[in-house]
């Protein structure tokens, strides 16, 4: 028997703890789930004869330890700043880890230890970052073993709402963490364009956007990710001239968006001594400029040349002008905004959610030019069914598997790049009806 | 004889030190300066029979307690985040001890014990803050007094360069830490507007302004500083509706800067990889979006309606579009300007410059409707004697004589909001030709 430790058990574990308890029988595991919430793990491991659920602190290092010691391998599903003791103790204790994070610093000086030990440190083994790096690098090793040159890649992801249950003006309902939506652009943007390094910072993310078309299901927003020019090496694109990472949302969404940074709505480093003393109405109208008439009118102003009809419906709709007391105390901006779209934005029980990524490969073969546009939409069955969960999830439990039967051998710090990886995860995820659509053209 | 330690040497100190040494044989003054660079430190005690210099690491505990220990009051002109240590020894040794720096968090904790203790911790007492408070304070007494009650106080301070001197287009060079002025206006104004709050964020602050018209003297751009709400219970100004501190620039130079907080060249916040391999054309491009034309067309674009011909001219004559190499390695955007900016705003020799400070303060009095315009214009000699140097020193040096010679006996952390300190800075500055112009308007 093989012992699979899951610490955390939030709302992206669903379809990966699922996945672990079907198949624990055939490949003779025990999965523990370990949460903070017992009765939250308990929900998710149920009466399966091979699971168990407990009560979990990860800042108690004994328990912590004697768990990890007791497993042959650790999924962290804790937020990322909190694998750091975990991964210590895996590699301590040569164990095998796998998370749906990115690569940290701390994981990078583990990879000597972890490479010695023989045990694989397995990151960004989720949506995104996970199933872009696999599919993305099919599609590039496929080109480069058919002699071609990679000139542009564009790789965008969204996780939205499906049109069924798009019923706000906004096109958007939380499917994951809603403090990473309200906060998501901050910093600068690095890309290339043309073969010239461009930045694009967070004061115009939001307005200095493209628009992307999915056959079948129309246009995006699309803005830049943080940094695209890192993945250059990791995506062996030596030739690239063009490489941009980026998000979709519903067209529209980021032009409105954009009012809230101008407004200055998300910024979570200050505190608004008092904020619980204050309606919405009033908060608007402190950050709104002074100016004739009301408050709709002065938004409008304010806005100037994106004061469209339909950003200022989006506006109205969340009741940013209404005499709403706010319900926190002393609060940053950023969490007054999250508090409000939290209700606003709420994926209602039978909503769908549904997640969009598009990859562009831009290259030269024999002389010719040629593009693949590769895609994947996958759309969710409920609140709890989400497709954000199930790609997060499925990702992570498909690898583990592959590890402890022995498909992937490599050790070290290791992302979904590599044929070993990616290859039998793609297989195997089309079998959940997560498949990319790819579409060869000759320009 | 009374001991005084000057600890720092830097370029705001020739007034501070050129006073306590023209005042030390009279009032049985022994004057230490004190800097790492002993060198700094002689330069400015000269020959002085009163006077010694040291060399002095602020991070050597031995020779700091030592130090504190045999003086009766410190002088600390160290930058904000250092003053910490002399702080806690001056309390610990019961020295009293003065800077210009705001009132931090830490010194606030030492409060109990420096009245404890009889001895006062004298901050804010350099210009802005420190002849702010001082005169504003004065008149805000004055009305009170008369019976009047303040509805209305701005305040607007500025280090700038003198008409003779100005000899650029933005009207701009550095007569203190060029840093601070790169950074200036990061994070998000606070106000009072018609008995409401308003909040201002980074990126409006340089496009929000106003415009400040100083008697004899023109315009002036003014922006709204960080915190000014927090100064109505300081000032007494319980009644107020309006209240607004802000920093004076020469006209134009707001909306101009703002090109570079909209670019992203004020961001301290991340590192450009490689950009000692880039030149400064290869710098804007990469902040610029990408269009039709050459770079200054791009720009135009870029800045739409703000494209005057002044910020355009403005921003070529700084060579932004030149192929000049930038010197410095993995730097954030903020330090790249301000290397660019040390060079072209440099205050020459011969310069002089200007401070330039006024408040207004609107009030009803015997139900009739009154203002205060009290203006202050100080010109520095050259680019030693700069008015920042003067206008920042003689305020402390003042401030510590009084201190020393019994004429202020508070104790504790104060800064020069009361007539006892106050009053008599005031009256010396005016023989060093500092002197607040009043005016008296009836609406």
């Amino acid at each position: 028997m093989k012992n699979i430790l899951v610490i955390g058990a939030g709302r992206s574990t669903v379809y990966l703890i699922d996945y672990l308890l079907n198949n624990a029988a055939a490949h003779q595991w025990n999965i523990t789930v370990a949460d903070m919430d017992l009765q939250l793990a308990k929900s998710k491991t149920g009466a399966h004869p091979n699971a168990k659920a407990i009560s979990f602190d990860i800042n108690n290092a004994a328990q912590r330890e004697a768990e990890i010691k007791n497993a042959d391998l650790v999924i962290s599903m804790l937020p990322a700043f909190m694998h750091g003791e975990v991964a210590k103790d895996c590699v301590r204790f040569g164990k095998h880890m796998a998370t749906a994070s990115y690569v940290s610093d701390l994981m990078k000086e583990l990879d000597a230890e972890a490479k010695s030990k023989d045990i694989i440190l397995m990151n960004e083994i989720g949506l995104d970052p996970g199933i872009d790096h696999a599919s993305a690098l099919k599609v590039i090793d496929e080109i480069h073993h058919k002699g071609g040159k990679i000139h542009t890649f564009k790789s965008f992801c969204g996780g939205l709402v499906a049109p069924e249950s798009n019923d706000n003006p906004w096109g958007y309902k939380f499917s994951w963490n809603p403090r990473n939506v309200i906060l998501a652009g901050q910093g600068t943007a690095q890309f290339l364009e043309n073969g010239k390094i461009k930045f694009i910072p967070y004061n115009r993310i939001y307005s200095q956007t493209e628009t992307i078309e999915v056959a079948g299901h129309g246009q995006f927003d699309a803005y830049a990710n943080r940094d695209s020019i890192g993945y250059k090496d990791i995506y062996n694109l030596s030739d690239v001239k063009t490489m941009l990472r980026g998000t979709l949302r519903m067209p529209g969404y980021c032009i409105a968006w954009n009012s809230f940074v101008k407004l200055g709505l998300t910024d979570d480093s200050w505190k608004i001594h008092g904020s619980e003393k204050m309606t919405w109405a009033q908060l608007i109208d402190a950050f709104l400029p002074e100016g004739p008439g009301n408050m709709e009118q002065r938004m409008k102003e304010f806005l100037g040349k994106d004061a469209s009809e339909d950003v200022l419906s989006k506006l109205k709709w969340l009741g940013i002008y209404e005499a709403t007391p706010i319900p926190l105390k002393d609060a940053t901006p950023a969490q007054i905004l999250q508090d409000l779209l939290e209700k606003k934005w709420l994926l209602r029980e039978t909503d769908k959610d549904m997640i969009v990524m598009q990859h562009y490969f831009g290259y030269t073969l024999d002389g010719k030019e040629k593009a693949i546009i590769s895609s994947l939409v996958v759309k969710g069955q409920d609140q709890i069914h989400t497709a954000m969960a199930k790609t997060v999830g499925l990702p992570l439990a498909i690898t583990v598997k592959n590890i402890l039967n022995g498909k992937i051998t490599s050790s070290g710090v290791q992302i979904p790049t590599t044929k070993n990886i990616y290859e039998d995860l793609l297989t195997e995820l089309e079998s959940f009806d997560v498949k990319f659509e790819e579409q060869e053209i000759s320009l």
